[in-house]
C-alpha cells in the first residue's frame, strides 16, 4: 500500500492506551512483542483530551505514549480524533450537532454527532489535524493518517438544506429541469424556486415517498462527507505529503458512496465485523468491494474482532483458529495487513464487553492471546513478500451505489429487496467454485474480463448499456437479471420496454414482473434436460426478440414461458435470468458459463474450501481457507508446493485442519 | 348515477397526460378508442402547476389536454387539484402545514398535508376551484367534479385545538356535562374551562388513554374535514348546478365516517385496492358498504388497480381474468362505473411501478391491454341498461363508524379487537350462500328486512335499542354477539348488566367476558344433535332470563353453560352469539337462520361462485362470477336465460371458465 | 404493620364513589358487609375535584363520602391525590410536565405525568396535602396516608439536567473523578465542566451508549423521587405523626430502586397484577422481594384485580377461586392485607372493563362476589392472629438495583438480559421445593443464613465480596453464576480476571463467555454419576485455582471443560454456575446444597403445592396452596393439625380441591 514504511504485513491496530495507567502500557509493550505487532492506531476519539478548551491544545499524555511505542519499534496509524468533538464544544457551537431525520436536534453524546457541512466543525477538526500534523510530522513510527472514524452523519439542519439547495442548482441549472428529471409533476410537486425545496425527512416522508429527491440527497451526503474528509486531508497533505491518509469504512458499507469517497483517499481501510451467521461469501465479497474500490490495488483491513463483539444481539466467541482464518482471507483477497479493534479491552464505556488481544483479565494466558502469538510469527516469517500482491480474476461483478440506493428506495415489486444481499447471491456461486472475481464500478472498462455480471442493474448510467454491448459485441459474456435497465440517473423509468438500451443485447424485453411471497417458489425447467430449479422472489414475464430459451417456468399462469434466455451477439452472448434461481442452478450455471468462456477456478478442491491467489513479482501466492469444522485433504496439481505458514504438502497432498489456513508457492 | 350523461357505464379513470408530449397522448387516443374508454379523471394533483403563484393561474396546458380528449369524445370527471397544495403556499403560509400525533410540524412533502381547518387552505382551495369552474363549466365533456383526494389528515395544530374547544362547548355546553360525559372522575380529569382542554395526542397520551375524549376528537375530524368538502362543493355548486361534486374514499375507510361525509356528495366513489390475500367476501363487503352509505343508490368505483400496484409488500400480477373479475364484481354490487388508476404508468415518482393499462413499455401488445380491450368492448355493448339499476336484500348487516372507533379505542377485553374483519366474519358466511346483503346505518329503519345482524353492537345510540326491539316485535330476527350494548355514545359503560337496554330482547344478561389467546379455542356444542363447533376470541358467560339454549361451552370452567341461545320476542327471534364461531357453525346457523325466515340465496350454486343480483325498469341482472382458479358449471332455474357478456346457457347449463363472469338475464 | 387499627388483616381497595349518586354509594355499603370490606383507599385521583382552582379547596363531597364509610366501620386509607394534578395547574404552570425521554414536552393527559423536580408540583402537592392533613387528621376511620401512585416517571427537563449537574458534582467532586469513573476517555467524552453535561436522552443516545451516565441517571430519579415523596410525607407526618404514609409501588418494580425508596416509607406496599401466563413463582419472588424491602416486616398487597383486567394483552377471567388463592398467596409471604383495585368497575375511562368487586351489572349475584363474600368470611374469622408474623428463611437470596440497571445498560454479551428473569430462574427451584427464601440486600449482613445464591451479581459494590467472603469462611454455602464480579459501582470493568475480589471464594477466574442463540443448547454432564442436563444462554470458560469440578460442558469447542464447580474455603463452600442450567438441573442442585447444608422444606408436599410458614407470638402458621387445577392430597407430619380457614385434615391427611388453601396451625 502507498506509503508501506516496514517490509511486513501491518499486524495490531486500534489502541487506547490513555484508559491505564504507564505500568500496563509497558506491560502491553510486552505482550505485543510476544505477538509480533508493529502496528497501532490511535488516538481515535480524544479530541476532548487534546483540546481542552478552543485553541488550547494538551499533546504531552500522546507525546509519552508515542514515544513508548517507537521504543518498542510500533508503527503508529494516528488518528486525527475528529470523530467525536469535545462537550464543550457542541455547547458553544450548536451548530455542530446534527439534526436526525425526524428534524429534531440531537444533543451531545455519541461518537459521529456532528454536521459535516457545519464550517465550524470543519474549522477546528482542521486546526486540530494542523497541531497534529505539525508536532509529529517528524515522528519516525507515522506511517499513516486516520481521519475521523467510520463517516456515516446524515444530517438534515437548515445548513445542510442550503446547501442542498444550491447544490441542486449547480445540478439542474433550472428548476424545469429539476422539474423534468424529479418527475414533479406526480403528486403535484412542481418547483419554481430552488429555495423552496426542503430536505426530504420523515417531517416530509420525502425520505421515503419522494425517491428522486431522496436519491439526490444520499448523493450530497456523499459530496458534502467528501468535502469535509479533504479538509482534514488537505491540511495533513500539505505538512506530511509522504504519509498516506485514509479514513475507514464502515463494514454497513451502504450509506456513502465508497467509489467516491475513497478516490480521494491513498489508502482504502475497512472494518470487517462478520455476524457469526454469515458464510464465507458474504465478508470475501465485501473483501473484493474493497479491492474493487481501487481497482484491484491492496487494501488495509483496520478493523476486526480478535474475539467476541458486544454489539452483535448474541456475541459468539471466535471459536477457536476462527480469527486468525479471517485474518488470512483478508489478505487472501487482497488486504496488506490484519488490524484488530482492540489491543486492550476497554475498562468502561458502550464496548467493554468487545474483545481484545488482551482481555480485561489482563494475561497472556488465554486462548485468544496464544493464537495472536501463532498469527503474529507467522505474519512475521511472511515478511513482504506478499505486499501489493494482486488478483488476477476473469470474472467482475458489476456493483453501484447510486444503483443500490434508487432499488431500495423503490415502491414495489417487492419489500425485500436488498440489493448487496441480491449481488452476494450471485457472488456466492463464483466463490464457491473459487473462481476469482473482480467487482466493477458501472463506469469501469470491461475489456479484460471474459465473463461480466450485473445483477440488478436498475439504473444505467451513461455509456454503461454502450459499455455492456460493445463488451458483448467483442466477445464477452454478460450475464443479467430481473430488475435490469429500469430506470436513468434521476429515478425516472425507461420509456419503452425494460431493459431499455439493454434490449438489443439481451434480444428480448419484460412485459411485466411478478412478486412472489417470501413463502412461494416457482420453477426452473431447463429445456435441454428438463432438470428442475427452484426459484423465487420475482418472477419476469419475458418477450423473446432474437434470444434464445434456455429454461422456462414450471408453474403458475406464466408455466412454459420461458425465464432464463441467451441471446448470440457479435462475438459474445448475453444470459438473462428472469428469476431469482436457487444456489443449485446457480452452481451449474455459474459452471457451465465459466467453462464456456474459458475461465477456471483457482485450484479444484471440496467445496467449504477456499482458494484465492496473489501475484506480484515475488511469485504467485495461493491462500487455502478450510472454511469447515474437519479437516480436509486437497490434492495439489503438478508441481513443487511449499506453504509458507504450515504443514508441507506430501505427495502432493495438503492436509488441513478445521478452519486452518495455507499460503501455497508452486516453484 | 346523479348526472350521468352518457348511456354506459363510466369506463376509464386517473390519468396524468401532463407527464408527457402531445404525440405520446395522442397515441394514448387511440389505445383509449381500442378499449372503449368513455371517462378519464384529471387532474388530480396539479395544483401547483396550475397556480404557479398566489393568483396565477396557469390552464393553457389543461384546456389543450380537455381538447383532445373532447375530439375524443372521453368524458372528464374534473379534479380541483386541492389534495396537494404548492410548495410555494406551504412556505408562504406555514399554516397550512398539519402537525402530527407527535405535535411535531410536518413540512412540505406528501400529498394530502394541510390542516382540514386552516382558513388559509380553504381560502386557497376556493379561489383554485372557482378558477376552474368558471373556465370549464361549459366544456362539454364533463361530467363530474372529483374534489381534494381521498380525505384522511388528521390534524394536531393550534388552530385545530381551538376549533375542537369550540366544537366541544357546543355539544356538551358546559364544563360540568362534558365532566359527566366524558367520565372524568377516572384519573382526575375534571375540566373547569374549555380553553384548558387539549387535542388528544401521544404528547398527553389521550390518543390511547382517554377514550371518550379521543372519540369525539375523531368525530371533529369528520365534521371539520365535511366542512372543508363543502368549501369547494359550495363554489362548484354555484358555478355548476348539474355537475356532481364528491370526493373519492380510501379502501381504508375507518379514519372518517363516511356515513356523515357522503351525506353531501352527490356520488359516493370509492378506491378499491384489494390485497391479493383477500378472499372474494372482503371487497364484496366494502362494495356494499358503498352501496349502504346512500341508502342503496348506485356508486362509482373510482380507483382500481389494472395490474399490479406497488405499495403492497408483495405486489403480485393480476391473474389472467382477475382485474375482469374484479370489474364484474363491483357492478354486481352496485357500481356504475369501473374506473383505474391509471391509464398510463407514470415516469417517475412513488408510484413508478404501479400498474397501468399502458405500462411503461407503451404498447397495446401486452396481456393486460388485451384484457381492457376485452372488458371495454364487453361494458359498452352492456350499454345503459344496468345503469341505477337496485340490490334487493332481505338482510342488514348494522355498521357504525362511531361504534367501530369506540370499540378499537378500548382497552380490553383483548387487543385483538378489529371491528371490520368481525363484520366480515359474519358478512362471509352470508356471501359464501350468495344471500344478499345491505350494510345499514345504526340510526336506519329496520323494516323492509327480514333477519338483521349486528355483530359486537357495542355502542347503543339513541333510539337503537327501541328499533331493534320494534323490529323482533313485529315479526324480524336478530343475530346480536358478544360485545353488544356496552357504552352509551361517550362511552360510558351500561350501568346495570350489559346487553344494557338489549336485555330484554335477547332475553339474557352478560355476567362477565373471558378473553381467549390467539392460539386457543373452546367449543360450540349444540343442544339439538350435539354437533360440535369451534369458537374463539372472546367467550361471554351468559344468564339467561327468558331466552333457550341452543348450543353449550365444550371446555373450561363455563363447560356446559349456554354461549348460543335465542329468545321469542313479540313475534320474532333474537339469536345471541356469546363467542366467535368458526365459518362452519355460521354456514349451519346462517342457512337456518335464512331458512326460518324465509330468506334464499339469489341463486343456488357452487361454493365459490358469487351471485347477486340488480334490477331495474330494464329487468334483473344476475351477475355470476366464478372465482375459482377451476372451471364450474352452474345449474340455472327453470327460464330462459340470456348472457349478457359470453357463452350462452345451454340446456339451462352454464359453463364459467376459471375467473370467469356472466351478466345473465331471465325472459 | 405500623400503625394497623383494627385487629384484622386489611380487605378492600381502591374506591371510586365520587363516578356515582348516593344512593349506589349507599348499596355499596350493604355489599361491602356481605363481603367483610374493612378498608379502602381514597381519593387517588382527585386532584383536580379537590382544588378547582389555585388554592381554592374543595371537600364538601369527599366529606359526605367519609362520612357514610364511617358510618359503615370502613377504614380508610386517604391518598393525597397528587399523582394527577388539575388541568388547570398544567396550564398555568408549564414546568410541572415532563420532558420524555426524546425531549419532547408531554402536555397535559396522563396519570404521572410531572416532574418530580418541579418546585411548583412539590409547592402544590404539599399545599394539598396540608389542607387533607388538617381536614382529616382526627378522622376516626384513618388508618393510613397513601402519596401519589405509582411513583415512575422519569423527566428530561432542563431543571432536571441542572438538578443532575448538582447531584453529579455532589458525587463525584471534580470533573477529574467524574471522568474516571465514567471511563470517559472511551469514544472521547471528556467533561471538563458540570454544566456541560446534559441528560442521557435518545436525542443523545447516551440513555443507550453511556451505561454509567445513564446508571447515574437512574440513581439520581430514585433520589429525586424520594425527595418528592418526602416533601408531602414531611407535611403529613409533621400533622399526623401516629398515622403511616406510604406510596403504593407498582407490580413493574424496575425503574426506581425501591430499597432505597421504602425506607423512608413506613408501610411497604405494592400492586400485583400478574399475568395469566405467570407460574406461581413469579408473583412469589415479587411478594419476597416485598417483603425483604424491610427486612422481613410484613407488608401490604395494596392493589390485586378481582377478576380479568383490562390492559394485558387478553385479559382472561380469575378462573374460579383463583382470586382466592392470589390473595393467601400474599398473606402465606407476609402481607397483613388483601387489597383489590377495585371495589366497583368505573363507568368511563382506559380501565373501565378492568375488573371489581361490583361490576357494571351492579349485583351481588355474580361468581366473583360470591367468591369475596367467602374470602371476606375467612379473613374476619382469622381475625388478627396472623398480623406482623415473619417469614424464617435459611436462604437468602440477593438482589440489587443497581445491578439489575447496569447489568440490562450492558451492550453484550447478549441482548436476552433480563436480571429479574434469572432470579427468578433461580428462585423458583427454591420455590418448587417449597424452600423458604429471603430476598436479601447486597448491603446486607449474611449471618442468619445458610445458603445464599448471588445470580449474576455483577457489580460488586464496596464490602459485598468482604461480606460473601465472610460468610463462606465461617461456614456458608454460596452459589453464584455467571456474570458475577464483573464491575464495580460505576460500571467500570473489574481489571484482572473476573470475577474480581471474589476469585479466590470460588477458587476460579472466568477466560471467557460465550453466547448462545435462543435456539442453542449445550449439555452439562456432571463428574458424579453421568447425569446430562441442558443449559443455555451464557456459557462461561473457567480457569480452576482451587476449584473443583463438578459438572462439564458435553459440546462445542469447550465440550469437556468445567462449568458447574464448587471451592471449599474455609468451614464452608462456594458453587459456581458457568452456564444457565435448566430446572431439571436445579431441582436435583437445590435439594443437594440443601440437603448438605441442613435446610429444609417447610412441608413435604407434592409438586404445585406451594407451602410457606409465619410465626408470632400466636404460633406458626403454615399456609398450603394447591395450584394445580386437580384435587390434591397432603400427608402432614405428626402432630395435632388444624385447618383455620376450610376442612379439617382427617387422619393425618389433608384434602385441597383445585386451587384450594389450607392455613394450619399444629399444636
Amino acid at each position: 500500500m502507498k506509503g508501506q514504511k516496514i517490509k511486513e504485513l501491518y499486524f495490531g491496530g486500534d489502541y487506547n492506551p490513555d484508559q491505564w495507567d504507564e505500568a500496563t502500557i509497558r506491560k502491553d509493550m510486552e505482550y505485543f512483542k510476544k505477538c509480533h505487532i508493529n502496528y497501532v492506531a490511535l488516538p481515535v476519539f480524544s479530541w476532548a483530551k487534546l483540546e481542552p478548551e478552543e485553541g488550547v491544545y494538551n499533546f504531552e499524555w500522546l507525546d509519552k505514549i508515542l514515544d513508548i511505542l517507537w521504543e518498542n519499534k510500533i508503527y503508529v496509524c494516528l488518528a486525527t480524533s475528529t470523530a467525536a468533538q469535545p462537550e464543550w464544544m457542541s455547547k458553544k457551537y450548536p451548530e455542530i450537532m446534527p439534526v436526525d431525520n425526524n428534524g429534531l436536534k440531537r444533543t451531545h453524546g455519541m461518537r459521529n454527532f456532528y454536521c459535516v457541512n457545519s464550517e465550524k466543525y470543519r474549522e477546528r477538526a482542521a486546526a486540530l489535524a494542523e497541531q497534529m500534523a505539525l508536532r509529529y510530522k517528524d515522528y519516525p513510527g507515522l506511517v499513516a493518517w486516520h481521519v475521523a472514524n467510520e463517516y456515516s452523519t446524515f444530517c438534515h439542519c437548515e445548513n445542510c438544506e442550503k446547501k442542498f439547495r444550491v447544490w441542486l442548482k449547480k445540478k439542474y441549472g433550472t428548476t424545469e429541469e429539476l422539474n423534468k428529471r424529479w418527475n414533479t409533476s406526480f403528486w403535484g410537486r412542481t418547483v419554481y424556486d430552488f429555495d423552496t425545496i426542503m430536505l426530504p425527512t420523515e417531517r416530509n416522508d420525502d425520505d421515503r415517498f419522494f425517491p428522486a429527491k431522496q436519491l439526490d440527497y444520499q448523493r450530497f451526503v456523499t459530496d458534502t462527507t467528501e468535502e469535509c474528509f479533504l479538509n482534514e486531508a488537505g491540511v495533513l497533505r500539505r505538512i506530511t505529503p509522504d504519509i498516506p491518509v485514509f479514513s475507514n469504512i464502515s463494514g454497513f458499507i451502504k450509506k456513502l458512496n465508497q467509489f467516491q469517497l475513497t478516490r480521494n483517499m491513498d489508502i482504502v481501510g475497512w472494518d470487517n465485523y462478520p455476524s457469526p451467521k454469515d458464510d464465507a461469501a458474504f465478508p470475501a465479497l465485501k473483501h473484493d468491494i474493497m479491492r474493487g474500490l481501487k481497482d484491484g490495488a491492496s487494501y488495509m483491513v483496520a478493523e476486526q474482532s480478535p474475539n467476541q463483539q458486544n454489539w452483535q444481539p448474541y456475541n459468539k466467541l471466535k471459536r477457536p483458529g476462527e480469527a486468525r482464518l479471517l485474518a488470512y482471507q483478508g489478505i487472501a483477497h487482497g488486504a496488506d495487513s490484519s488490524l484488530y479493534f482492540q489491543m486492550r479491552q476497554s475498562v468502561g464505556g458502550q464496548e467493554k464487553f468487545h474483545g481484545a488481544i488482551i482481555s480485561h483479565a489482563g494475561t497472556d494466558d488465554t486462548r485468544i492471546f496464544r493464537e495472536f502469538e501463532q498469527l503474529g510469527a507467522e505474519l512475521h516469517q511472511l515478511g513482504g513478500q506478499i505486499l501489493d500482491a494482486r488478483t488476477n480474476a476473469d470474472v467482475g461483478i458489476l456493483f453501484d451505489w447510486d444503483n443500490w440506493w434508487a432499488l431500495e428506495l423503490c415502491s414495489g415489486p417487492t419489500k425485500d429487496m436488498d440489493y448487496l444481499l441480491q449481488v452476494a447471491h450471485y457472488y456466492r456461486a463464483f466463490h464457491k467454485q473459487n473462481i476469482a472475481v473482480d467487482i466493477v464500478k458501472f463506469t469501469s472498462d470491461l475489456d479484460s474480463y471474459k465473463v461480466v455480471v450485473a445483477p440488478l442493474a436498475y439504473m444505467v448510467k451513461p455509456g454503461f448499456a454502450e459499455r455492456l454491448t460493445k463488451f458483448v459485441e467483442n466477445g464477452g459474456t454478460l450475464v443479467g437479471t430481473y430488475m435490469t435497465g429500469l430506470a436513468d440517473e434521476t429515478d425516472r423509468c425507461i420509456f419503452g420496454a425494460y431493459p431499455g438500451p439493454l434490449r438489443n443485447v439481451f434480444g428480448l424485453w419484460v412485459e411485466e414482473t411478478d412478486a412472489l411471497y417470501p413463502e412461494e417458489t416457482n420453477q426452473i425447467i431447463m429445456n435441454e434436460n428438463r432438470e428442475v430449479y427452484s426459484c423465487s422472489f420475482l418472477c419476469d414475464r419475458l418477450r423473446l426478440e432474437n434470444a434464445k430459451t434456455l429454461g422456462t417456468y414450471g408453474s403458475d399462469f406464466y408455466a412454459g414461458e420461458p425465464c432464463v434466455t441467451v441471446n448470440e451477439y457479435g462475438k459474445g452472448k448475453a444470459y438473462y435470468l428472469g428469476t431469482q434461481p436457487d444456489e443449485a442452478f446457480l452452481k451449474m450455471f455459474v459452471h457451465k458459463v465459466c467453462e464456456e468462456a474459458d475461465v477456471h477456478p483457482v485450484l479444484q478442491v471440496e467445496e467449504g474450501i477456499e482458494v484465492t491467489s496473489r501475484e506480484n513479482e515475488n511469485g504467485k501466492f495461493y491462500f487455502v481457507m478450510n472454511h469447515n469444522a474437519t479437516e480436509k485433504q486437497i490434492v495439489l496439481p503438478e508441481g513443487k508446493w511449499e506453504n509458507l505458514i504450515g504443514a508441507q504438502p506430501e505427495n502432493g497432498k495438503l492436509i488441513l485442519k478445521a478452519r486452518d489456513v495455507a499460503v501455497l508457492k508452486c516453484q
